[in-house]
């Protein structure tokens, strides 16, 4: 599978739309702001304020409103720390990135309208960007970027792991799409694995194009428990794992295609984000945090609602790689399927969800 | 009419996109090739190729072919001239710069394909950037860029020229989209005091972005007659406002709806360009010619085949602002009785097309 090619979120102008849908996504943003604004603020101890352009990339951005709720709180903290020091801010530039599959068009023309609607009291220049490409590699020029920022996008890993075959050619993770209770330490170890190798890249490519004292904030979907199989970490992997077993067994998938396909994603501990970062070595963490939101939550009236709701969720940012998988002919028979087990499961229980957030700052290379 | 949302070149996935059709705009980034090439070598003798980062903008890019010949070009030119000098390269930033409403999706589709084929043999690294907005104004921080290259782009106007109607509110250009024979002086005179503002603006937009000594390349439809209604200046919207005439006269457009439209496009004289530059003062030109090519020759077998890849040619670059008028049904009866025409016309003449290119360097401001 060609990662680059397989994933990403639902387009613009569909009805399942990452735009729509990204509800959750949006909660976190909102959630981890005044650390993004702490940051910003560090970067005027670091004196970086005083550079004629600071250069900021939001890496994995996808489309939808989130982007712009990020651009809009460096602008915003920016120019209130400048007003505060009475200093000439600086101008800024703002790289999106995200995969070339990725919906630029909806991004960009949204841009425009958010553009439009903020001419009037436009304090700071703010300069954006699109940068189409995988941040498991380079995508900037040297000593480029001033401030990094990205949510929810750095447990995507850049293939699915090695190692989950046989040596006789046998899939190792039968029946599931990611790390389960049934898999074998295995496949915990050989998913363990290709994170250290993807993060341990990412943090490379960052060290090259990050100036020195650059802050980095990263925002992962992550873990609490150390077993990697706890429903805060794979709540929507096993759900899809369960949903594509029942059309198994009702001849609509073939077996093969589901015991032979794994996610690349991975949600680490906290103490394995901060061990890979010390490891690799070109950034301190400046501050690092783990914290659970209920996804969804039975005690409220109206679970059926709520369960349609997470459900579109789930879709709007696994159906590119599902339907990559199995084909696009059975997506709607299967997301239909997935709503009704999931409205299903939140009679019993209130799924939760993990989050990481490091800070990081680039020290002497 | 809102300009920035009425024009962009036809997307990658259609039938008419101007990925396939573009032949001429090919033709034409080919022929001044060695322009673009010698204005790469003049860095080196003003010694930006110091800087760590060469900062590049393709404005007006639009999809297809066209951007990514123009950054191979840049960037073989860089290399070569870098082993000659035996110097360390710099690396190479890329923005490639359209309306919100250009296929960026597609852009960049096809540059993540390109950027594979040559995976093997980089050299010096090379990031592309897309950079959506408006030229007829700021895209970029102050002294930012090193080198600007813009091809079939710069004749667009911001908006429609004002001053074709009447102070009663009658329209002054009766049955045409652009600047023809019957036109009253009246027109030709808002035509090119539109020009005239526009380009100005766009001159200072780029004054603040380009680097001191800094090169602008500018490949604009011009016309090599004092009078602006020769065909070399006005052949597709001549024939487009013959097929709409014909098509009020057959009732099928409202004739208020022709009579009150005209195209934001005008095709300067080399003499008005550089008046212009010389005005504004922040660019001096350094090199500036004029050439006319035959758009489809009427001497050579098979007229047919060859209208009909002039009208398809048309039909790229023109559907969306011709839609956005006279409404997308009434889109495909149009352009069909266009090629008619076209294949007609071609009888009797081989229509040319007159280039104007100008190469500018950033003078003390």
């Amino acid at each position: 599978m060609d990662v680059n090619e397989a994933i990403f979120m639902n387009g613009g102008e569909v009805e399942s739309s990452y735009a729509q849908h990204a509800w959750f996504a949006q909660k976190v943003i909102s959630i981890t702001k005044p650390i993004l604004v702490n940051a910003v603020h560090s970067l005027f101890s670091e004196d970086l304020h005083r550079n004629k352009v600071l250069n900021v990339a939001d890496l994995g951005c996808a489309a939808g409103p989130n982007p712009f709720s990020v651009i809009l709180t460096i602008k915003e903290s920016l120019e209130r720390k400048c007003k505060e020091l009475n200093c000439q801010p600086p101008e800024l530039q703002v790289y999106l990135n995200d995969l070339p599959g990725n919906d630029f068009n909806s991004l960009f023309k949204d841009l425009s309208r958010v553009g439009e609607d903020q001419k009037s009291d436009v304090l700071l220049p703010c300069f954006v960007m699109g940068a189409p490409g995988s941040f498991h590699g380079r995508l900037f020029p040297r000593s480029w970027l001033h401030l990094v920022h990205s949510s929810y996008s750095v447990h995507w890993l850049s293939q699915i792991p090695r190692g989950l075959t046989s040596k006789e050619g046998f899939p190792l993770n039968k029946g599931k799409i990611y790390i389960s209770k049934t898999s074998p330490p295995v496949v915990v170890a050989a998913y363990l694995a290709q994170f250290k190798e993807d993060f341990t890249l990412f943090l490379k490519s960052r060290a090259e194009e990050t100036v020195q004292n650059g802050r980095m904030v990263l925002i992962l979907h992550g873990r609490q428990a150390s077993d990697p199989w706890g429903k805060e970490s794979c709540y929507h992997w096993e759900i899809l794992a369960e949903t594509i077993s029942k059309m198994v067994s009702q001849g609509l998938v073939d077996e093969e295609k589901l015991d032979s396909f794994n996610v690349p994603y991975y949600t680490p501990l906290q103490e394995e984000v901060q061990d890979i970062v010390d490891k690799e070595g070109s950034f301190a963490v400046q501050h690092i945090e783990t914290f659970t939101l209920v996804l969804a939550d039975n005690q409220e009236s109206d679970t059926r609602a709520k369960g349609e709701q997470l459900a579109k969720n789930i879709r709007c940012y696994t159906e590119s790689i599902i339907s990559y998988q199995f084909g696009k002919e059975i997506t709607e028979k299967l997301y239909h399927k997935l709503t009704q087990i999931v409205v299903k499961d939140l009679a019993s229980r209130s799924p939760t969800n993990t989050t990481v957030v490091v800070v990081l700052s680039r020290t002497m290379g």
